[in-house]
């Protein structure tokens, strides 16, 4: 069947897989003291214009969240987020179990609005009882958020300010970055996010990779000993080479940039499918995540040619669902939901 | 340079990296619910001749001790382990980080004695402070060892009657486990595991694959809401097909039992290579760990030519070593440390 | 000066403090084992008409609420609060350091509105999603509330039977109990806390001890190895009799009940003044707590003469103040604030 | 029954108990900011001789080991105890609750060896993996010790100067600090302490206080946000009074160190009356924690008439036994003890 259901749902891009094949016998030291580990992330300071950037890399997106941001927290710390952000929503807990707390507010599509968060910050320090609250430490923000939408330079610059002014810190989670980058509404490169934030990720699971995700820390700000922080969590790879070799085939000949910009343009395309079907968008989502309201039985009747993902009940009769675009995304899928769409009528 | 540094520093087994290339474009469910994990499960509740046993795949070993133990023991519980045991030493405090301890007792060659697990536990039960103490709630063993020893079927039964005889569980480390399985002392088969052990591992990422570990419950005795424990600790894969995948290969057509076949006729080699050398065994390791006593000076100039491990100081002279082999290693990188040791006179 | 600012600024109630000269030098041993901590319980028992209740002491609220969830929590599972609720805005993060989240919901006068508990419920076990989420356990409610507001019985049935049928535990955090038992307004009892929560607290500090919680297990329902739980989180105290011998003086001639009949009447003629002086009540609070909004010129002027606590802006020129009734509050602590009041005009 | 059980087997001291009937009625601020607290703190920092130090106030003895060590260490980091240690074995695993390692070492007499602890760190710092492992950040003794053993001044400046080395924190637990410093053996003063540790603890619960721990943090070197790191973790007391009271009182008039002469010279005494009736100690303890092997049917007919506390069988027939003096041991106590001795023969 052909589907919508994610950006992670096939394997590795072709590119991606080559580099593990043609890399596969050699010996390589584990842990992530690999020479292909050390190539990847000098290509990515090299992709950030920053040679001051320390690079990590991590399996997947909920162990890199919750070991970065614990290791960027002091112990009488939280973190702050919109409501609808991963970390509050859709990882079970993870930040809490590291012992801290996810403050929330309100969220606007997806996004912190940094009036709202300044407003907070500053109610927060006029109390008296902050000794008896958790502290506002680090801002988290995901971009593309889980609406597909995005921050403008702008609103990042307004949060970073935030955090400068009351000592926080600002970790960006960049699970599908590579769309957020190459869309016709991105207005941050990956050189802002380094003279942004002091976390961010680019992720490699929705964009090609097997598994992984990259951690930039900027001006050298990787905490120290964060290799025990890592292997405390149960996130530390033996064959650290499966992420080296995979990131470095995504920083090598723009392949990264270029699956981002594959998504952005399917998107697009499915965007248009939509219009041409007089189907309203729920939101106006800018990069690879579409949303649209349907009645509840064509749902039906579409889920049995295409998958994608449930994302909400609007009332009684209607439903909203998620298409997501990936690497894999093809002319022939897009067709296919065109096709399926007719037959809804 | 020939490497004997460890069982994982080559990629995966070709068999492993086919089957990845194979089902690569497939769209498959994401987080373990796709048709590969399913088919691998069922092939290890085959080879293991236990269709009650639930199945399930998380990426690197101490990740998996650290989830699978959390998930077995009780607030007021710890794990008991030889103080060599690998969550004991080398984790990095992940099994404390879970909020539970450790407790240790002295190792023989790595294992732990069941006459001296059973004096402890019943002084344990005999004093009246227990109510300030952690209870002994889980024995941890690994079998190969640390040292590359092996427990015998005696030894385990003994340490399984323990542990029901407390109210205890019992987990086994099999990281190693294929090797331990097929080489000539091993008397303990997958049912053997499947009869005397609450949970144990099956290790794939020492076994021929990029990562992964399979973890089986046996007598359907996986922790309630599984999948949810594993979210909390950042351990559940996105792209679960590449656990899937890889360990339907290694459990079709007998796969994981040749790498481990191999593994140990290749550790066989290696120990006859020894011998020949006139060089003695530190240990009697049946399996693919192998550890010598050298002279400093052997083992810097060794150093030049073979890759191995550094193990400890004996006195100030000499050095233990310690040798891997894996599924990559070959007759030519035998007889390179061959050549190389000829060289040491 | 006189001070409303809350009800712990003094020392412990009379008949508490003979009770404690009285015991002092009495040989007891430690840790709860004590004659006291026995007799203390079975007084409770008593008053809650129940002799299958398990009683246990702790020291203070915070300390008490995390033991007691994390105890009843199971690994996956968080605690839903009001957004106001003690343990979500007030506890510096305690809940979130034994690993699991606060599930908040919108405050209605400090209280949970059991309609918009069931709709989360609902929606959160219709939710596809959940094994990425945090699963409500466990409801958590205070009675009196943050805002002095009680449950009516009807309130808190609903809620139980929400609990029942989720497989959710309910605990009411009683810290202000006493008042919340005899206040005019107050329709629940001992009895009837016994027969809807799954834990409740009787707290001692805010009610004439010098400290001390006791929580109530109804139903032979504690936790076990509860002893184990509280000293792992450093909640045990040596001399347990502190607590044992001041509960027991609490509940020997109805002294719990008449410290709260105090609180409840002293409260009353409190809102009596106010009224007389025209000063609105800000929320309608039936117990000890009351909140009224004063311009914040009066706020300086009547700070000279009277403590209480600050609440919270309302605009640029109005704020909310706080004043407590405790046991110690006197007929003359009540008209100097009426004097002082005066003075404002 | 005269009891020699436990120093925290009567209530408060007599004059610590007439401060808190003075104290009673007074309005004080709660969580620590009330007079008391300040006076107290300053009347231990005239003690130490020191200016600088921070002092704080806790309930409890695992409570304050739990909450100081966990704001010492930092994330990869555990602390060092001997393996007797009272956060190693009696504290129910409050320490890995709080995510950290407790890395134990051989005791002699409940004392580490400093020339032990050198080779430890000296091995841990040379092994490569140590990435993989807890770092020693910290050490913790226990002075007098769980034997009532006392460490020399040579000793802990041997380790204070091990700690300086290699970057780690010095903690002493002194729960029973009063007869350790005014035993005849005991060389180090609270001037000693400031000197050589980061933190250490003057324990109020087993000399007289009803609950009670002080903390000092020598050179200002309290962590930062340390009452949000107490209430986060539960310890931070509503009537903080009740301890600034107690404190207030132990370092009036010397009582404190009157109430440590008063333990050391009964434990003299309890010695004299041992060594005269021909019964051998188990162990030469300085301090008031004494302990003596006798024959089991000798220990079940002593048992009938004195209270003490069981500390380990040493063969089939014989046990030791601990006796324990307190600021209410009287010379009746002493002569009843004699008495029963004598029957035993």
């Amino acid at each position: 069947m052909v589907s919508f259901e994610n950006d992670y749902n096939t394997g590795a891009h072709p590119e991606v897989l080559r580099s593990l094949l043609k890399t596969n016998g050699e010996a390589q030291t584990g842990y992530g003291a690999d020479r292909w580990c050390a190539a990847a992330a000098e290509k990515i300071r090299m992709a950030c214009q920053s040679p001051e950037a320390d690079v990590e890399f991590l399996v997947g997106g909920t162990q890199t969240n919750a070991v970065v941001i614990a290791s960027l927290l002091r112990d009488w710390e939280g973190a702050v987020a919109a409501e609808t952000g991963h970390i509050a929503a859709h990882e079970a807990g993870a930040i809490e179990y590291t012992g801290h707390k996810v403050l929330t507010l309100p969220q606007h599509e997806g996004k912190l609005d940094p009036g709202e968060l300044g407003a907070f910050l500053a109610a927060f320090h006029g109390d008296d009882n902050r000794e008896h609250m958790v502290w506002p430490g680090l801002v988290y923000v995901s971009h593309p958020t889980e609406f597909g939408t995005l921050y403008t330079k702008g609103e990042l610059s307004a949060i970073r300010d935030l955090c400068r002014n009351y000592g926080m810190r600002l970790y960006l989670d960049g699970a599908r970055l590579a769309c957020g980058l190459m869309c016709r509404e991105g207005e941050l490169s990956l050189p802002d996010l380094v003279e942004t934030c002091d976390a961010f990720t680019i992720g490699g699971t929705k964009c090609g990779a097997l598994c992984g995700e990259a951690v930039v820390f900027p001006r050298h700000g990787r905490p120290p000993h964060f290799i025990n922080a890592v292997k405390k969590r149960g996130a530390l790879l033996a064959k650290g080479r499966l992420l080296g070799v995979q990131f470095d085939a995504l920083f090598t000949d723009d392949l990264y940039f270029r699956i981002g910009a594959h998504e952005a343009e399917a998107a697009e395309k499915l965007k248009g499918i939509f219009r041409e079907k007089g189907i309203p968008l729920w939101l106006d989502s800018p990069t690879n995540q579409q949303f649209v309201e349907l009645e509840d039985r064509q749902v039906e009747k579409l889920k049995e040619k295409i998958a994608f993902s449930f994302w909400e009940k609007t009332d009684e009769r209607h439903t909203v669902i998620r298409f997501v675009t990936g690497w894999s995304t093809t002319a022939e899928d897009l067709e296919a939901l065109r096709s399926a769409l007719d037959e809804l009528r």
